[in-house]
């Protein structure tokens, strides 16, 4: 049994509970159960129970009305990461960039403070604060695991840890970000930008206010993590060489496809002289390239390493399936 | 210390030799260090030392005079499999599907039969007797590895062992060969199948005589491997519905490339109505398609799974360095 506190319960979070409930009997095979002891959340409302929570109900109450049904608690988040008798601290909640990583940053630090292990598919904490938050777990005996803050539940940083073992990361070059990849892709149909930013939060691709993907942030913050993580250097959002599409044309658009290429907002990581360097930036891709096979769907990352050729992931198509998965995984390897 | 029995110093084995003389530090920092207490080749002579050759003076004979110099052993490799004071066989000898993985084969389970682990990166013994090979590591106390056998040291059997935990694998698509990969390219570009094949022959992609590769015997192997290991299926080499190149024509790649199409040799393996599949066939993919974006050297393996969208591994030119380091990352995990 482990007992876990939940922030978040959005569609990650519901994929989570689903998931669990789904494949009981195989988790429990590996030794694995979930029971969670918290579920907080900004509208749903938030339930505190010791003995674990319903998680059937809770998606129910979810899908009919939309909250928690039954007393919530009178907790905050920070109270709960606090106070509450946990083993792991799950963060679902959304990035922050104006807030660097706030409040998920301060859950987080809560939970390693007091040797409680930590698993967060929100990047925000990470890309502000990872040479703390590594410190804080190490001095502490507690884990911090992030797998599905970047290409959600795909493997990328178990992959360089588990099967790279003894190659040094030399850099990256990866499509990070969905949304501006699918209104890129929706521009080369003869969309607008304005149309096809339109759609993409129409198709559930782009969040409401979609700035965070279209000035490239979300991918600077993926970039952070990657380039703390697999290249340990020190690079925070905000030190990012960071562009995005807002200025991009159907003009600009057209006139790279009559020279067979394609725009793609690519993310990159790399060394020189010494130095770690990390940048977003909109590049005309030759048709060759393997980046610019990508669908309007799928995410990309190539990493480059002094012992082999690139290994290049690449995710068809996720859903909030997967980065639950990246979760459950994590949660599986504590 | 790890005392290696090396059997084959080819263009793998030699590339694992310098890989450990290169990064020694890096490696005995993880607390590796490789001992060669035997070298066995076909052509180049067999050498023995229970205090370890010198792999340094090896290179430097096999560069300068194409043979070992010094006395050769009159040992055979499965009497040194049988006798010698050995921790790992390495497994480098080349593929032979007419002799069902022999005599790999019968090398690997005499290692795993005296308890000794093996690495191999030559598939056939997996194709041909990966349960018996199995079994026989399991009660012997002994391990068997072999990232090396598809798709050179990119992560495929760890990735999907160490990454995907939880996970049940449901099917697997891939660009598994590279002299096929390369041929269909060259063909795109004008060449005749037999041009193709000579200038994969001279350009070292394809070997003197290309005809396991061309006829998909190479692939169905992998596709055996895969399909075993993965998917739990009992399906040798010659239970794959095999497919090859040997009927291609200038005509069909123009009337693929009329389409906006390409030819790729796929590597398949699904289950349908509990029964597991495995196949090797031509197929004409559109342009969109993950695969067609291939170069004619780079390799591609899809992994379909129940709780996520499928994970592609794409490798981007490997070269004999790539399966040296899968061999390396096997004996690192013993």
């Amino acid at each position: 049994m482990v007992k876990a506190l939940m922030i978040g319960f959005g569609s990650v979070g519901q994929a989570l509970a689903r998931m669990a409930i789904r494949h009981e009997e195989r988790l429990r095979a590996r030794g694995f159960a979930l029971c969670p002891v918290g579920v907080f959340t900004r509208t749903k409302g938030s339930r505190v129970c010791a003995e674990g929570l319903d998680l059937r109900a809770m998606l129910d109450d979810v899908e009919t009305g939309g909250v928690f049904r039954g007393d919530c608690t009178a907790l905050t988040p920070l109270e709960a990461c606090r106070t509450l008798d946990y083993d792991v601290l799950i963060e679902l909640s959304p990035l922050s960039v104006a807030h660097a990583g706030e409040p998920a940053l301060s859950h987080i630090r809560a939970a390693l403070a007091r040797g409680r292990n930590a698993v967060t598919a929100n990047k925000g904490p990470v890309a502000f604060a990872y040479p703390e938050l590594a410190a804080l777990a190490r001095d502490n005996g507690a884990q911090l695991r992030f797998e599905s803050t970047v290409m959600d539940g795909a493997p990328v940083f178990n992959l360089v840890q588990r099967c790279m073992k003894g190659n040094r990361i030399t850099g990256f070059a990866g499509i990070l970000n969905s949304t501006t990849n699918y209104i890129l892709c929706r521009m080369e149909e003869g969309a607008s930008l304005q149309e096809a930013v339109e759609e993409a939060v129409a198709a559930g691709v782009a969040e409401a206010d979609p700035s965070n993907d279209i000035d490239g942030w979300d991918a600077a913050v993926k970039v952070s993590v990657l380039a703390r993580v697999l290249l340990g250097a020190d690079i925070g959002p905000l030190q990012v060489a960071r562009g995005g599409i807002r200025e991009m044309t159907q003009e600009a658009i057209q006139a790279a496809a009559a020279e067979g290429k394609r725009w793609k907002l690519v993310c990159r990581g790399w060394r020189e002289n010494g130095a770690a360097h990390a940048a977003v930036a909109l590049e005309k891709l030759d048709a060759a390239h393997l980046f610019a096979g990508l669908s309007a769907y799928d995410s990309a990352l190539s990493i480059e390493s002094d012992m082999m050729a690139p290994n290049c992931i690449v995710q068809k198509g996720p859903s909030p399936m997967d980065t639950a998965f990246g979760v459950l995984e994590d949660l599986l390897s504590l």
